[in-house]
């Protein structure tokens, strides 16, 4: 379980929490221009945009949790667990495997734009990486500094939704989340107006109630309304510290605490870390859960016309 | 509108959030031994408890706003606006000014039974600091290791109540949040069961299912419930730094986001600073609202015998 | 567990849902003038305004669950375990036992403000009525044509409580229902209005989103904030049978469906039945679970200078 | 707005509230089997199975909002506002208006199996009725002693959902409600247990703890969860009488007062009439919003072999 989110602010950044009961050894990863992304229905990209993002690296192939390339377009896979359903090779469509999609688009897409033409003739196919690693049932949110988009493999085929609120957590389908914010549309930043017994003295005695009814609970349904007031609502400033900092407020009022979620296993389902990207400088900052200190690294650190992936540890 | 947390797990942590829509200079202070309190209607305590905690430093006086006293006994002063009823000079009694019952307490209490000793007898007398520096409206929470009590001078009188949730906010009157609590009993971390129609499939489409109708609002009762709540499923581990950690992620589960809660005066209230003392230890950590890295200092790496106050600007 | 309420219309209307696992036999009961109601530790009424309402009647002595008396004063009591503490006997007091509480009122007052010069010197004392009735443990309401109080006998006393919102239901103690309210304070009949981000199109998919986060559960904290918001908005015609039928509409809305609601023991409780009287004219209207249909009687129907009590069965 | 339940318990019943800002002269019609149906773009039903409902009659034609036929087989139109989408007339196709649907279906089919192999051949085709009554936007519960089923024509085509619940009421989609009600799934009838935090005692300090996280509001949605919990908790009993009021009390559970939901043009929008017919016997039962007295129609007290409608007033 997950929520990512994509904000324009003075620049527009993108981010997310990984939610999860346990850790795959990720990193941050950059990928430069010349790496060649295989792929297994189709010819390898073998120039392509750069990315950085979080990865786990399997077999020197990343694969992102998600990722911003130096256009700015950035890209997050989320648990979707019974929902996703990826389909059999079809010969009429580009037959990309979940695990390729981050690189398929963002090697080869400016904006939204460009990633909705390759959307178009796709077919998210259920080709699993290995045996070690088979499918995972994702959905994703792509994002540039304009707009967002949501993209869901389901029973019924493969579903692009403008996301408007810039903001992808879990199940359901996200038809089902669009259509219930709509419930939420009365929450206001500000105090509350006697309108229930105006002959009756009734007063805001704390502030904060003009958000009465906002979920504070974990599930995905929850997270995604409170994801989506914290980020409407959300004062944004002029310095890029201070814009980071609100993004990872945001992504703190979603937030996992360890011990609050439990997983059917027994183990603990919790927020392994929060990142931002502005996708602008493609400058990657991120926290662990035991450690809040906000750690960068610089897309444009690194020479992205090299062809071997860069690692990050994470520092924790 | 705060937060504050008393909690015990390997050893008993204490701290709070400081939602403000504006800074008065805090910072972190320590009050050696034989800093000199001046009390208003009292003898000075001439020694005393060493302190430390966050405080604005007035006329060379440290107005805490939460601290913890080398015996590990820890208060905090969180607002509490229409309920606060301060009383007339009382002779019979001890009447201390609500700036100074931080250091009253602390200065002379090894534990709570210490405290309660000093309450009973105790008038919170409405002697305000200054002219510049009124009367604010606060109620308490104090804290050692093994419990918690909460302390309202309201109308009817002087109240103090065993806090069992070793948790306070601010509005209504503490009798209201313990009630309002049963309310919440049947919130789990766990995955919910079929309890409303077994005849037809129903199924937890999300983890964290269990928590439905936890609220997430900024309010101050919810803000309670909240914290109550993810406070009580808390997972703490074997380490300091975990603790530590974990005990971040319980504030930052009902810290205010900048711009989700808008006062009268069109100001934003959000979360200055967060903070958490080992009250074993005497390590007294923070983070600001745009330095989220967690900085500390150390009761113990001063001389606790001198008697001039020694302050840590807040680094942010 | 029930729920009383007071109206204000044309007339004045007061009435109650009793809500319960089984019957005890009760039945609409006219208390004329001159029967005596004896007292246990007082004089006998011997004369008084004549009652009438809905009573159990033990030993020839109504028992009566709520009332009106001809000058319009009506009084309902209602179940309120663990918070009723009734006292030993007070020499210095009027000592009315719990049972005794409605005539004592209803049989002397012609309005509130007359309860309250009786109030004042009351204690509501530990008089069971039989070793086969003991005590029940009860909070009342008071209305007139004006105004409502609540009287609850607690471990700290007898508690006296102006009632704005005339209506009653059971636990916790008063003054938790009259904070609570507080916080549906913007609740509202009419459409909701888009607060949360005017730049994505929010509609009001349904008519009543203005009263969402009204509670829908049975508990008495839940029963009381809506039974206060229907009541707030109740539109009220100009003829008698609309008015009455309103003062259904707003019981029916905290009825209890039977099978909703089970006790420890097993049972199920559900609304026995509801009423209605019109404090003016002394019509008393009832609808029981399974006869929606209103049944009347009227007080002013039969000799109310008689001594005799006059019993109406139920007609179910 | 309007709620439909149906509901299995001795025989099968089946009803609505019927939810409107305004009355358009209905009243309880019995069709007998000669009447004959004119069809708009098919051929007429000249003989058809006999139904009973709530109607309008315009031109000699009734515009059943709810009905059931002989057979059993029920079926209700509800307010579909924004989603509700016919189409075009289509060849190849059973093409029905609208306000054709309910005898269409009702006419001609025994169960929903039945109906099942109409619906799949059908068009429903934006045909108005006439100038003075033009198309209103409907979804459709059709029901028998089984199952039900959800009938939505929306901008996507004709939707057919089976409906666990059997339960229907407004807006949005029915596929929202059926993923909405999962997270009610923990809503029990029962007292709740202490999960929250067993180290402090947290009580049911009212029963019907278990439901808390209710919705009490009149929105479509809320409306929805409420009569899915109330039917899925009620006790029927095995008299007729308690198996007919039970279900006027789950009607009762979610119709609106007068006042507490109001149109955008002013008008308040309440619970018109409510009713509940006995799919086996044909007696069809109603209250209106004035007259709570349940009144009768038994379809077999006709001779269902006439040709002529048979309209029975109101009784208000």
């Amino acid at each position: 379980m997950c929520t990512a989110v994509s904000f324009v602010s003075k620049d527009h950044y993108f981010g997310r929490n990984l939610d999860l009961d346990r850790s795959y050894g990720e990193c941050v990863v950059i990928t430069p221009r010349q790496f060649v992304f295989e792929m297994r229905h189709l010819e390898a990209l073998k120039t392509h945009y750069a990315l950085i993002g979080m990865a786990v690296v399997a077999d020197e192939t990343p694969l992102y949790y998600e990722a911003t390339n130096e256009k700015g377009l950035s890209m997050a896979g989320l648990n979707f667990p019974g929902n996703a359903v990826y389909k059999a090779y079809d010969a009429s469509k580009d037959n990309v495997a979940p695990f390729e999609f981050i690189p398929w688009i963002l090697g080869q897409c400016e904006d939204v734009q460009q990633a909705k033409r390759l959307l178009v003739k796709m077919n998210l196919v259920n080709t699993n990486f290995s045996d070690q690693l088979p499918l995972t049932p994702l959905h994703w949110i792509i994002s540039d500094s304009k707009t967002s988009l949501t993209v869901e493999s389901v029973k019924d085929g493969l579903k692009i939704y403008d996301n408007p609120w810039g903001v992808l957590t879990n199940n359901p389908t996200f038809d089902y989340h669009l259509i219930n914010m709509h419930q939420y549309m009365g929450l206001k930043e500000a105090n509350e107006v006697n309108t229930l017994n105006p002959e009756i003295e009734l007063n805001n005695i704390s502030l904060g109630f003009g958000a009465l009814g906002l979920p504070g609970d974990y599930s995905s349904i929850s997270r995604f309304v409170r994801a989506a007031y914290v980020k409407s609502k959300s004062f944004f400033g002029n310095s890029e510290k201070e814009n980071v900092s609100q993004f990872f407020h945001i992504l703190n009022a979603v937030a996992m605490p360890k011990g609050c979620v439990q997983c059917p296993n027994g183990e603990f389902e919790y927020t392994r870390y929060s990142c931002c990207c502005n996708t602008k400088t493609g400058i990657y900052t991120y926290t662990t859960y035991h450690n809040s200190t906000k750690n960068s690294v610089d897309l444009h650190s690194v020479n992205l016309n090299a062809s071997e992936l860069i690692c990050y540890e994470l520092i924790e």
